[in-house]
């Protein structure tokens, strides 16, 4: 036996997503004796929960990502690959992917983890995606950061008191905890730190909107926290406007139940819409095209391709599971967990069961709405919980540090981390200037 | 009298540009009686010299990059605006420049300092800047930092060996101290961060050039700093090829004295020509472009008008100032001074004149050559020293402790601040492949 043979003998698993599923299923199969191929689109796992404070410039994109390779490089079995997937042939298992600079690399498997998260939907309304992007990676983060910041270096060049309104008004649709913790921190980002460094912006000129459909505010926490949240929003000068749609977003701002609200900042942090791993597939998905797994988070009739996280749709108690990073996070290591089994010939875990450990959301600084199980909490004390827990999970170390250090700066001080306005829209350019007053002309006159 | 009139009698000061010079010259007026506006193109005051360590991804832009209003935020006399100063009125003294959202905006002045800076030049051959990309801004840093990164990860999924190979050579074009540093940069990166983390990358495989027509590395230093950085470079495994000039440079590589070396990773980091402030003021310059002034740092004729830092043409010694930061620094610092004198009534210093505190590049990790007047130095104390100066001048003090952490952990876990592809080149899309293996006929032998 030769030993490409030899070689044939170890299972290969492939993991598509190095997000919470991805990563922790990669984890679970540290001492399995399998080749582990984890593909993902970026060259980072990104630590979610808080790219908020990346989109208002508290953290900077580095704090809360980790280069995946670097996560996994005691890891031996494992080989990380930048790329795209594109398909998936269930008959023959193989995963197709490009790379940055080839087409169609194929990459066979035994067992299949896809941990592929999801994107931002517009309901049906995908023309509301250029004036109002989404926050779901850190390109969405810098370029959310780019337009806050930039609104307001234009406020303070701009004179026409109507103008300079409009650029100060932003609105966040969607009044989950994305956009509650979004439209508190702007709340925070205008109050502490840019207070003493505009000389034409008066903080009290900015207007915050948040905005829903839904009757309050964090829908999926118990009512006395939304009520707690609202509060707080509201002493932080956010305005909240609930039980209302979007009709319309524009480059001129929303209109929202038949009323226009003049803004030229309007961010998403409503819906989401799975990726295409069931289209890959091609199985049964749910109504929100959400791939339906067996108890095991296995596919129907292919015991070795597992799909986690939110790309996944499994009811426990007649209720399916909630698009959070526990969920994925658990259900990743579960996978990793049943795949070691199989191939190391152990007994297999019993059907995943999802333990619930709470929800919680910022509301400002040091304000945090905690529920766990039947316990309710809000302020200060919850933030500390809430902080402890966020750097805990943390990939790696020297965030931790990082972030933490950050916090306490910031907190003390109310500066923030990163203000950079990095590969901002390009200024007005001059064609249309020089042909109203011509440079050239300008200097004639002295030449 | 009204309180326009009074307004009016308050000397206006406009600044363009918010580099060493520019900042410095802000600082020098803090106490003025007068209305400052700093116009720059950017939202931050960058640290240029630890700009290299961005781009191989030690440091984070956020480390060496401060917002400029928040460095002048207790400056009460100071408004700063983003815009891009596109032409200047001797006559009636006005500053035209372009904001994000309008065009041609007018900037009155009394006084007027022009501290503009450089842009790479391309010395007649503008067609390599696509493949060679050169580093002085942020946006550059980044760019560049994804491209050396991704080069790794696209070795990482390529099996044929020659296109391996190609992938893993890095060209840098120009031996002065942005070359010497990012070649002994990747060469660290290479050996210490990246080692344990690619499992088809071999470190050795790694192949880095640095290339000059100069007949040594680090041209503006005591031959004998020259010698020991290139035998530092050579120890890191840098291919110094020198009196050689780069014939070609294109998607396949570079042509140097005829001989083609084939890289995927060129970066340009030999020659700089001045921003077109000599164009806006229709004034003598120097055969390099730079605006010739007085020994006052004015534009003969126009006292009110300064030009300082890389903008400017100046012999001290019959021998021109050299484009380094600290010439930028003391030329604003005096154009400051010598406008506070004139606008309090207050005896104007004498002519400007540079104090040559000395010149550093570091060659890796640990690794300093230095010389200061007659007093030469290499090797780890220099590198303190080196350090200790650095982190002295950075803007802001979060900015000193952050990348004084950095640094410390760093050097003792060879682990870098910032390793992430953020907005990295498209993948090789589907379009292509699909037309070859259509990704529905894939699925379709499942459905």
């Amino acid at each position: 036996m030769n030993n490409t043979d030899l070689q044939k003998q170890i299972p290969r698993i492939v993991i598509v997503g190095g997000g919470f599923g991805g990563l922790a299923a990669a984890k679970a199969l540290k001492h399995t004796p399998a080749r582990i191929t984890l593909i993902d689109r970026t060259n980072h796992h990104l630590f979610q929960p808080l790219l908020y404070q990346v989109a208002t410039s508290v953290l900077t994109p580095g704090q809360i990502a980790a280069p995946i390779r670097e996560v996994l490089r005691n890891q031996q079995n494992s080989t990380v690959i930048l790329g795209e997937v594109t398909a998936v042939d269930k008959e023959q298992r193989i995963v197709r992917f490009d790379t940055i600079d080839r087409a169609g690399v194929v990459e066979p498997y035994d067992y299949l983890v896809l941990a592929t998260g999801v994107r931002h939907s517009y309901f049906g309304h995908p023309e509301f995606e250029k004036f109002a992007p989404g926050l779901k990676n850190l390109a969405d983060a810098v370029a959310i950061r780019n337009k806050i910041l930039s609104a307001f270096e234009q406020a303070e060049a701009e004179e026409d008191p109507k103008k300079h309104r409009d650029i100060l008004t932003f609105v966040l649709v969607g009044a989950g905890p994305t956009g509650v913790e979004m439209a508190s921190a702007i709340g925070v980002l205008v109050r502490k730190t840019l207070r003493s460094e505009f000389r034409r912006v008066d903080p009290s000129s900015v207007r915050v909107v948040l905005v829903d459909m839904a009757p309050r505010v964090l829908g999926t926490f118990p009512q006395e926290l939304s009520f707690a949240a609202r509060r707080r929003l509201e002493d932080l000068g956010v305005q909240v406007l609930l039980g209302q749609g979007v009709d319309q977003i524009d480059e001129d701002g929303v209109v929202i139940a038949g009323e226009r609200i003049a803004s030229k900042t309007v961010i998403w942090t409503a819906g989401v819409a799975p990726s295409p791993a069931g289209k890959w597939l091609n199985v049964e998905t749910d109504r929100a095209g959400r791939v339906k797994v067996r108890a095991d988070l296995t596919v129907p009739c292919h015991p070795e391709i597992f799909v986690v996280g939110d790309t996944a749709s499994l009811d426990q108690d007649a209720k399916p599971l909630p698009g959070v990073a526990q969920v994925a996070i658990q259900g990743g290591r579960y996978a990793g967990k049943l795949i070691h089994a199989r191939v190391t010939g152990a007994s297999p875990p019993g059907p995943f069961r999802y333990f619930d450990k709470g929800n919680m959301a910022v509301v400002g600084q040091g304000f945090v709405v905690l529920q766990s199980g039947k316990l309710c909490l809000s302020g200060f004390f919850a933030w500390l919980m809430w902080a402890v827990v966020h750097l805990c999970f943390l990939a790696l170390f020297s965030m931790q540090v990082s972030v933490f250090l950050q916090w306490v700066w910031t907190y003390l001080t109310g500066r923030r981390g990163s203000r950079l306005i990095v590969n901002h829209e390009p200024f007005s350019r001059a064609e249309q200037h020089t042909s109203q007053q011509p440079a050239k002309e300008l200097l004639g006159k002295n030449a």
